[in-house]
């Protein structure tokens, strides 16, 4: 059955690779699963057909025959327990990847997202800068925890995982703040993370979709 | 195997039922699961010991046998994957139920998680209540949007499933703000929650453990 995807027409990000679509994307290339993907519109994302898939009026949303998931986090989960590639065998390392993907996208996404929205609801505001420092501490915070955990290590707990697919993910999202550099471990296994093959075709698709619906 | 989790000595909220440990209660309890609860003082939450466990220092974790594991929605997920009551039988159904746990723990209690670190790191500044409203802006249209696919259902996607368990812990961290009340649909379903004897047991259990601790 042929995976279908969604993602937008034309990526807030400028097709650097933030959108959410590049996460489910990365996980079909790391198990070799071909899809297609339908692009949005922000007007379409906002309309009953869509909501229908996703009530948040988000992408990605996945459809695979009679099944329709919404939530990336859900989506490359879905994927990693029925192909191989993004979760051990034995069923104790697959349950701590788990633990992974949930802390990438709750315990260390959270700040981060905020930093994001802080940026466009409040960067004209008088209190800004201010501001930023707070949420600034409270990704440090977790940034050295994360990397007291990972050490000198490759990847979280093992082989590539979802869990790192997820963590690499969410860190991107602090490129150009300086935060993540702080602490190297964290930049090498970024950097890690982008330079395997599959990050490679995934991050190029996403671009191309961005740059042709940019050209029309 | 018996299973042990971990709990705070002295929850910050006083017993209210807010704190992560009681959704893994909540869940243990909805499989007829017994365990065992280990009280951590925020002292020794961040000593090695506890840091072996959980990288970020928190409550609550999850040991059985040979497992360890962090993240509560992990360890829900964990739970509801190994015993009956929490996830359909059928294959779609499961990844449904597992796609609303990550919309409850990431699209939805991302900016809940935002409102509870503005007041407790930004309650004394002057730009709190201003900046109050925008927190509470993106809480409601994400409440709304929840709201419209609910509608007049019971539980969000057929029977009751640990994707609701998931929402309903989120949204109570709502309880005092009045934003839940805009939407009676939502606040019905969270009542109903609440009235399950599952969520009453370890509601219950989370409040003796505070109590006694209090006492001492």
């Amino acid at each position: 059955m042929m995976i279908t995807i969604t993602a937008f027409e034309r990526s807030p990000d400028g097709g650097k690779g933030l959108a959410r679509d590049m996460r489910v994307r990365w996980a079909l290339e790391e198990v070799g699963q071909p899809y297609d993907v339908r692009l949005l519109s922000f007007k379409a994302m906002k309309e009953p057909a869509h909501l229908a898939l996703n009530p948040f009026g988000q992408i990605p949303t996945y459809e695979e025959g009679d099944l329709a998931l919404f939530e990336s986090g859900a989506i490359v989960l879905h994927i990693a327990e029925r192909h191989a590639g993004l979760l051990p065998d034995d069923a104790n390392g697959r349950a701590r990847a788990i633990a992974w993907m949930f802390a990438a996208l709750t315990t260390i996404e959270e700040p981060i997202i905020d930093r994001e929205a802080a940026r466009y609801l409040e960067g004209d505001k008088p209190w800004f800068t201010q501001r930023l420092r707070i949420v600034d501490e409270r990704i440090r915070k977790r940034l050295r925890e994360l990397s007291a955990r990972l050490g000198d290590v490759e990847w979280l707990d093992g082989a590539f995982s979802a869990g790192d697919l997820e963590m690499v993910s969410v860190l991107l999202r602090l490129k150009g703040s300086g935060l993540l550099e702080e602490n190297p471990n964290l930049s090498a296994y970024v950097a890690r993370g982008e330079a395997r093959p599959a990050y490679k075709r995934a991050f190029e698709a996403q671009l191309e979709a961005f740059t042709t619906a940019s050209a029309v």
